[in-house]
């Protein structure tokens, strides 16, 4: 029956999206020891850290050592996250399994984030498909601020298809269409997968979303109905932007596992060892987690008791 | 622009799901005091109490005085929930606009809930449609568990279509499909959704959806799709079932008509004004309420600032 339904690629991005903005710094001991377990979850990917300035964002420091410490899977795709050249010699020689490039469709943002325009990160990002060229490594590329943006409003659907076609000129084969800030509605979401799903037909569109207003299932639900087959998650709803204003919690992998399950999809990740996940990571953040199935228990339908 | 927008009926029920698992008892005059607001927010419906066993829901034993001195607002409904004959009479002397009638789809649940079995149940809901026969009232029925129970598991889809033709029997023309503890998921209610619009054309079917486990906007999500138009929802996202084990808030207001307004329905509920009244209702429960866009605000596109 499993090889019947079909299959959902998961991103866990709770070790750099997560982590990021944490005020505690997570020793590198306990990093390493979440995402081997994490690595047992089944995951398609799993962003393990950023390859960017330690004094921007101090919690992700350690990447290198974390990606030497890591006992990796078979079959999970091990990423990093990074914004220049510089970072992305840093995680090829750490031997990460794809860079994970990142620009936003909002000027303003781009700057707060990455410290330069949108087409200076693109004369990086084609640097960087230089770099990866003869090594083993893929690329993907994120646009943030892809449904709407704090700083400037509404973002056309056009600047957001424009900026995969960017990415696409530079052999880049999976892109994924941040809602950074948790703007996005299903209408919007599904209208635009749509149009990129059309337009860009050799090139793999997941969705990364933010539950910032309550809406990141729902969003889910209305790209599935178009065809999106890849999505980013963070166990317990952890993660947001530094340098967005309002940023909060990504979508709870938790919370998005039990809905796509019950649907009938192919997670890869099974439920109750991933809730069982939970207390280490409240340990190591120092906080309670997001997240409602956590706390509810999944559907008695997933419960394996 | 707005008369070309699809119309959803909301129904706010959070004087009544909302504040029946309160453990303080809300005062009559901030209960009218809190009607009273919600009246100007331009709902469909308000679920202003029930009458039922004082002593089995202490938090709602003064439906009477708090109809007697609310302002009727013209085109608002104001409904009280109903289980017995005798709860009927005295919502019919309290001029209660609609009778709400509960029955659920799992017997373990109506015992508990109801303290009879479902035949019973509908013994009493023949003698209420005689009651109310010759009255204003309208009669709507709800059917609690109607996508799971914890107390039974599964509630196959043919018994929830059968109480609907049991209502319409009575001549009940309004149902709601209850997911009293949140066990409800996209394609499942999408499915019981349509087919009971297939069945009873002459039926209005809404949803009663609770957030136990984050579902609860991508389930109205799914539900849209297949045609409902009838949502309840409560301020804040009180709520729960004092009788179902594990029964947590109802889907939030504020959340809710966000996502509708965003997808271009028309809720006739002003988002703005309606969240300036969760400070009046936090001092009334006594505690912080649910919901995301009460806390991240609305997104810019719904901002009138």
């Amino acid at each position: 029956m499993t090889a019947t339904r079909k299959r959902i690629e998961l991103t866990e991005v709770v070790m750099r999206d997560g982590l990021q903005i944490e005020p505690a710094i997570v020793p590198t001991d306990t990093k390493v020891a979440l995402i081997d377990q994490l690595s047992e979850q089944g995951y398609a990917r799993i962003e393990v850290s950023s390859f960017v300035s330690a004094s921007a964002v101090p919690a992700l420091a350690d990447a290198a050592e974390v990606f030497a410490r890591i006992r990796r899977r078979p079959g999970t795709v091990y990423s990093a996250l990074v914004m220049t050249p510089r970072g992305a010699a840093r995680a090829l020689a750490a031997q990460a399994d794809e860079l994970s490039l990142v620009v936003s469709a909002s000027e303003a943002h781009n700057r707060a984030n990455a410290g330069r325009d949108i087409d200076t990160s693109f004369d990086g990002f084609a640097e960087i498909a230089l770099l990866a060229r003869d090594t083993p490594a893929t690329l993907c590329g994120a646009i943030a601020m892809s449904f709407g943006c704090p700083l400037e409003g509404d973002i056309p659907f056009e600047r957001v298809l424009g900026l995969v076609g960017r990415y696409a000129n530079l052999g880049v084969r999976s892109v994924s269409l941040a809602d950074t800030t948790g703007m996005g509605y299903p209408t919007q979401i599904a209208a635009l997968c749509e149009a990129a799903l059309r337009r860009f037909p050799d090139v793999r569109i997941g969705l990364h979303l933010h539950d910032t207003r309550g809406l990141g299932l729902a969003n889910v639900h209305a790209a599935l109905g178009v065809g999106i087959e890849r999505f980013d998650a963070s166990l317990g709803g952890l993660g947001g932007c530094p340098f967005a204003p309002g940023a909060s919690g990504n979508i709870c992998t938790e919370d998005l596992v039990h809905m796509l399950e019950l649907m009938g999809y192919d997670t890869g990740v099974d439920l109750d060892t991933l809730i069982a996940l939970r207390p280490a990571l409240e340990n190591a953040v120092g906080h309670a987690l997001h997240g409602h199935v956590g706390r509810a228990g999944p559907c008695h339908r997933l419960a394996r008791a």
